[in-house]
């Protein structure tokens, strides 16, 4: 395995040529373009690495999953989608259009910007201070991993420059989906895409999804149905609006951020972290996506 | 004149029960859904008035043509019509769906209220209350009435709910097509749709424009231009998305507002000003509307 | 008024280089692309031209205003405009979408080709070419020019690379706005935009809507409420989606059509031909609409 | 199992009230609104039955994937993914706009009926008989069942009433997605939405898939590529715009028709028909819905 991931590595260094770096905050454009790495968990407890997988990134939209995560288990189920839908929205992540010409209301899932924004306002807690740290926390215990924070340059850098993202919260609020504040909102939401990860947190975030919610300490933080419902969110909805294609090509949940990551879920087996900074025109790292389709395919991991 | 207007108005009167008084603000559904009134004023200072031409409203969209005249006096045709477009939109006068789909970022023209928004934004002045400051004291200078003020208690509803509106200034931010600061545009906005008027006033701002923007004392304030493209900017998109059915019926420059008025242009001769705050779907005044379409059968007021 | 005309014809021709002469018909590109011409004609019986006012053309979207006065003639105003809108729609002229994303099932105007393609259903006629005749013939007595007829070749190419404008067609029969067979309206629709004229022709049929349905003649063949109707439409929506900025650029009822014609109606005086085959990026011939903004000026022709 | 399908069919029957029997064409609405029948057949030869399903239907749009996996075999991968995509649409199966307000001008994905009518344009054959008997042939070996034919009553009554999707065929041809005849493609297109079958029929074509392409009798007809693009599609979009939520609730391949229909497939183990012609609001077999839900959860299918 080991071998494997170096293989390629290499193999897919070349493909970043053709990406390019998110440059939409100064910060986030220092990356280094032909960064890649790759880092896999199994349950046995063995650990398979390759390339830049030690390397820190913000976590950007891959936080969408752990907020939903929280959301639905500070709300349940039924009222989280009761705002948000389930629908692939045919649309780019970052799209308003669709809140105003559809009949539904809703944001069509909590994988573009508009439904994470909604879910991130269902957060419980008494301010926007109160609320994103228990996002940190609970991201703290699925990864077992107690250093985890923001990275603040980064933070500032996405509150400043959110105003679209400002705009759909209070598109929102206008709307009712959005109960709460909507600032507050949007400080939890930019809080959450700025929290610092390598691929080694991700692959213990996909590893938690994969045992269904339960931690390699064995703690069940999640129930079951809540991991099948952000699994399957995974694969319709969570490599932007290239997910069809995705599932196809690689067949495993994924979910993508700007920032370069992707988190992978083989069900049962691995938990999956890459690290790519070069993206394509959809947002996704793709070497990343690369090295995960050449995985599925040698180690057959699709579930289809 | 005078006895026609009054015919006018009584038989008008009771197509106000098919329309519903404006809502979304608890302040606004106080207006008496079957008032209806008229003021025309002409060039030899007679004045002609009908039912209740007196009663004070909010003037709501109205303002956005006093804002537009302010707005190119202070920036140039050019700068303005870089930022907002001169077409008419096709959708409801609260859309924002054209500012993603469309090619062009800018808002189709200042009479919506994304336009409208991008066009206060522009007022100069260095702070929200001395934009505002400026565009009242030129609203008083145009319809030589000293007395004009906002509505603070509309003024307060209008900003609480106004989420939409704020989605579109930061959606304009993000853009480019704002700036400066969005909640300053924002005030400006809200405030200038809070002035209260009449129909008297209104008739007055009618005049002005009849007059090419000259005042009834023979100041000329705004160019002969400017008043053109404030004439045919009322005519193709002055009355929300019946622009087009109301150019065909009454066929004379019109500008309505949710509060219930609307100010009608003849050209050289008549300045018009409605008021009946009972709206039809697309949010112009329904008596009023009628009146219109009477008085300029009878008078053939039409342009076309 | 002669020298004026060659003045401006002079003038303008350097503008044709901008733009480009329609090409999606290999017929229709056989136009010299820095051709230009007028011809204004006068309830005095004068007429002044200058330039290629001689020149063949095929009507193309111009034929929009004849078939919808004749289709009022034949339905009547209520029963045409319960099928077709009033208002601009802010899309291209060959947009399809309002037809699905509108709660108004009806095309926006008659003006676009929606619009027109639903206009042509409505001629009377037991068969396409009856239809059709009827039409012919309407527009020779408009235009008190018995020689006009079709070009065939043209005809051929619309209706062989007419795809998008047949999908409108089979959609608005879907949507009940067309009630009759839907291959003879577009028969109907790809045969009247290829009749051939010059800006002769265009001038008289500015003449006779500019004396609200009344030829040189004497006969009136349609009512004024029907001119009226179409002169507005002309403005509002005439120019496709530049109407706006040429309402308040030129300031008259202007149409123009993708063979680089363009009529234009001063009300109650002129009726003015304009041919230029170089086009700008909305379909306008860009020749012609320099002209008419220069004419406007020098004449104060502007209705606003 | 026999018995649980007996309970599920039992106690879903009550829910049929609440949809609608398809009424597009007066043939499809004779169906029995409570009717409700499943058939599951595995890898060891068993046939599991239960309530109507035996019950003659039209195949509607399952089809989508028979057509879609012969095109494939036709032209490869490679050509058909580049005139359609693989996307999720958002949008209803018979919704054009996207057509138009893409960037991408091919349709979404095979089951919108824009991306099946492009797929069934692919198929070769010199005519459109021979195209679609092709089809059927394919359908017939796919299933193991010669008896398989169209319902001409229905084909005719599809034919008769399609006019958006002739629309879209003409749209389609308009952008070059459609090479050929666009009326050859509608005839297949309508003739393969009209094939009979019953629940048993569409166990086999899902108990095909589950085994990646291979029929009953040992025969590869397809490729284990094709087979997991067709499996993966059916999770993403083959049930209209409720496929995301499906995938969450169900959570294994599924394609639904208007004719009541749905196939089931449980990778390497079991093919599921199920018949129930009372629709939800998305056009899915509301009664289907309820016993695949059921079912996944008795017996733990799902696939996430």
């Amino acid at each position: 395995m080991q071998e494997l991931l170096s293989k390629l590595v290499k193999k897919n260094i070349v493909i970043t040529k053709e990406g390019k770096v998110a440059d939409y905050i100064p910060e986030l454009d220092k990356a280094k373009k032909d960064a890649l790495g790759i880092c896999i968990l199994d349950n046995d407890g063995n650990i398979y690495t390759a390339g830049d997988w030690e390397t820190k990134f913000t976590i950007q939209s891959i936080s969408k999953i752990v907020t939903l995560m929280l959301a639905i288990l500070d709300n349940g189920e039924e009222y989280v989608f009761s705002k948000v839908g389930m629908e692939p929205s045919g649309d780019p992540f970052n799209s308003i259009r669709k809140l105003e010409t559809s009949s539904r209301k809703k944001p069509y899932n909590p994988m573009i910007n508009a439904g994470a924004i909604a879910v991130a306002s269902m957060i419980k807690g008494k301010d926007a201070r109160e609320k994103f740290n228990r996002v940190l926390d609970f991201f703290k215990k699925v990864t077992e991993d107690d250093s985890l924070d923001v990275n603040y340059k980064i933070y500032c850098g996405e509150s400043e420059t959110g105003n679209k993202n400002r705009a759909m919260g209070y598109f929102l609020k206008n709307d009712g989906i959005i109960e709460g504040n909507v600032e507050d909102a949007l400080e939890v939401y930019f809080k959450q895409c700025s929290i610092e990860v390598n691929a080694y947190t991700l692959a213990k975030l996909g590893l938690f999804l994969a045992n269904n919610g339960r931690t390699s300490s064995g703690e069940q933080i999640i129930t079951q149905k809540i991991a099948t419902i952000v699994k399957t969110l995974m694969v319709t909805c969570g490599m932007y609006d290239l997910s069809g294609e995705i599932a196809v090509r690689v067949g495993i949940p994924c979910k993508s951020g700007v920032g370069g990551g992707i988190v992978g879920v083989v069900p049962g087996k691995l938990g999956i972290g890459v690290y790519g900074p070069s993206l394509d025109k959809k947002g996704n790292s793709i070497g990343g996506i690369h090295i995960l389709e050449d995985l599925s395919k040698e180690l057959k991991l699709s579930i289809f």
